[in-house]
This record gives C-alpha cells, structure tokens and sequence, in this order.
C-alpha cells in the first residue's frame, strides 16, 4: 500500500489540537474527513507534532496509506480542495518509504515563537503573535535561553499532562532576536514535552520584562518542579515551523 | 476645542471601507462610536486615505475635535478600550494644531500589496495577501511600475465610481521586490485615484505572469480608457501603510 508524507500549514485558531479528539474540531481530524473523499477506506494521518489548541504550523509533517496510487502533485491539490474552508493547506505531498513514520522517524523540530511588544492591541496579528505592552530584554533572555540549552531534565518546564516517558531532553537550539517591535525565540531539539516551548517562552518573558533574574531561571530548572516554572505563554505567537528526517541515503 | 491627531491600524476584512455608509460596519463608524463613549458631543473623525472594504491600513491618520482637553496617552488607551472587540487599534494619539486636517493636509501616501507564489491555499495569510499559484517576473514588472511611475493621466486606472476632479497625478514611487515566495509592491504618491493601486497592481500581475508584455501597459496608459486596464487586485493584498504631513516648522 503506497505511503505519502505530507507537509502541512494551518492556523491553530479554530481548532482543538493537531490531535482529533473525542469532541471539537482537529487539524487530524479535518485531514481525514478531506483523505476520506478521496480514499473510500478512510485513511489515518500520523503527525510528526501534536501541537496544542490555537498552536500554528507552518511545516507540520504527517504520513498516511492510501490503497490507490496518486501523483503526489494531485493528492496535495485534490487534499487542499477538499480542505475548504478549513485553514489547512497541504504544501507538499511525496511518496514515502513504506516504513516512514512522520513521528517515529523524527530527527528534528523546529518552534518560532513572535512576540509584539507594543500599547495598542492587535489587528491584523491578532492571533498569530503574543503581545506585551512593556518592551523586552533581549540580551538577559539570550543569557536565560543559553543556560537552558542542552541536555536537561526539563521536569520544570512541561505540563502535569504531558506523557512522555522521561523529562530528560536535549535542546539544541533556543535563539532570541527583535526584529523593530517583535521580538523573536526559535528552539530546535529532536523532541519537545508538552508545553515546553511554551513554559520556556514565558519563564523567559518574565526575565526580558525584568521580573526574573537569569539565575532565578537556573534555580527554576534546577528544582525539577513544575511550580517553579513562570507563566505559560499563549498559544497565539506559536508555530511549528520544522520537521527534519535523515534521509535514506545517510 | 483641542484637535487630535490619531495613527490607526486596521483589519480590512469585517469593514465595508474606511467610510462611513448607510448600511454596514464601517472603520470610521466603529472609531466615532468609539469617541461617542468619551465624548457626549459625538465627534466626527476624519480620515486621510478612504480605503475600500477589506483593505487594511497599519498607518491610516486621521483627526477629531473634543470638547474636553485629553493626555494624548489616556485618549489612545481609551479608545482602544471602547473599540473592542473591533479589529482597529489606535497607535498613537498626539494634540494637533487646530486647523490640521487629516485628508486636505496630507502630502505624501504610501501603500504596500503583498502577493504570495503557490499552489496551496492560504492559512495563517488567508485575508492578508493575493495568491497567486504561477510565479512572477519581478523583472518585467518593475519595467512596466518605472514606466508607470511619473506625471500622468491615470484615466485608465481609476474606478468608474472615482469622484476625484482630475484624473492627472504624480506617483513618485512604484517598487517591485521579491522575498523568498512572497512579492511586494510600494507606491507613493500625494494622492491617489478611487482603486488606482489595485487598478496597477492588477495590470502589473498580468505582466509578472508573462501575459501582457511591458509596451502593452504603455499603451493601456496611453488610452486614458477604463476598459484598457488590466483586472483589478483584491483588497485582500492592500495596505495603507503611510500618510505624512509638512511639520509646522518646515
């Protein structure tokens, strides 16, 4: 049965999740209800991230069987008309390996957090960024964000639901940039706990508004104790940007 | 009476325009309901650039008179209390000179579209941008903005509703650039014709895509005819992004 890896974006805003739920509208959910009128077997979708409520993705990953043969040019356009009017595009469809797991096989990811630091409230970003009437420090959360870089037990930093096995994680990447009044983060590691992007954001909005100190951060991480953690940001300003795979040739 | 002057961004899409009209949510309606909640007497505001439904403004300026003095600062944070849950915000508030007039006093203005190259639908840009699914020559439309830009009669570009007394005006800027999947548009000019941007922006397309040659919008600007304009753009892409004013001082 041929396999095909999708690479999807959508706007969290309108959904419960990636993950199709017992109850409310999933971007899972909206992919299979598009998948089933193509494909009278009903296919699944695996994704490479569940991202949470109002979370975007810009790169989101997925794979699915489908017991005909497409082109994949025409399963992305035939998925993307059938996806109207839901927010969720495919991007790209491609054949995969029969064994490809968008999940499993998952070496890297990739979170872009946009924050806008200004009085007035949002317009034409309302929803896609987090705003913060005080402006931030850039410089004190880049220190915060290094000495959390690498490999750590994040117990700290994910939700009292996230069930992963180990709280222990290596982040690779947590960069901090302001472009005029926004204020950048993009973390990479090869796998996040529930929450993690968004309870290390806001522990470090709390350092940028001077709140916290650098070393209170370290004491935070220190205490493997998620009531140490600062206050999870919101999910507005959240985008899965990225999901990388060895390929088969490496 | 004091006279304000305010920067305002908005949303296009839930408006039918900048203007006030007898049926439908305007932005001017929402700002004078807005004002009413402060001010007893009701003032009317007055806007430089009437910009057409759904299309979005990140620098529209506009004036109103008060009865009673206001601290720019509180007026702004005011104001944008009462004009939610409505897309529009107020930037910025400052005191202005009694005879200022937001319209009659603008010198320059500046618009920017926003085109995005690709196949699949929008999600997180949907409202916020054209999509255009073939690619296009930033080259040759750049050509056809430089043949364009100048001291001309716009007849061709102007909407048959255009209530303005002459079709004669100067676009001082028209620039054309790519980033990544995504295409920009600037012009600048003191004033505009009724659609006359995306009146351009929609001819400039049909170059991009290779189907009408650079001489063919000369010629189309020669004709000073409506029916020789290329389609029009959608609001969608449109942004009010600038309106400048001489200082007193100048």
């Amino acid at each position: 049965m041929p396999r095909y890896r999708l690479t999807i974006e959508y706007h969290g805003g309108p959904f419960v999740g990636w993950q199709r739920q017992r109850e409310g509208l999933s971007v899972q959910g909206v992919l299979e209800a598009a998948l089933a009128r193509l494909a009278p077997e009903r296919p699944a979708v695996q994704g490479a991230g569940r991202t949470d409520a109002g979370v975007h993705a810009t790169g989101q990953v997925a794979h699915c069987d489908l017991d005909r043969r497409w082109d994949p040019f025409r399963l992305s356009e035939a998925l993307n008309h059938h996806l109207r009017p839901h927010p969720v595009a495919v991007l790209e469809a491609a054949c995969a390996a029969p064994d490809f797991h968008a999940r499993f096989d998952a070496r890297y990811r990739e979170y872009r957090y946009r924050v806008i630091c200004r009085r007035a409230p949002l317009t034409l970003d309302a929803g896609l960024a987090w705003r913060r009437v005080h402006d931030l420090d850039v410089a004190a959360m880049q220190a915060a964000a290094d000495l959390l870089t690498g490999h750590h037990d994040f117990t700290t930093f994910r939700s009292a639901h996230c069930q992963a096995a180990s709280p222990v994680k290596t982040l690779d990447a947590f960069r901090v940039w302001r472009e005029g009044p926004e204020v950048f983060f993009h973390l990479g590691a090869r796998s996040f706990l529930h929450n993690q992007v968004r309870s290390l954001v806001g522990t470090l909005e709390r350092v940028g508004a001077g709140r916290w100190t650098v070393s209170r951060v370290a004491e935070a991480l220190a205490a493997r104790d998620r009531a140490a953690c600062g206050p999870v940001a919101p999910p507005d300003g959240l985008a899965l940007t990225r999901v990388s795979y060895f390929s088969r040739q490496e």
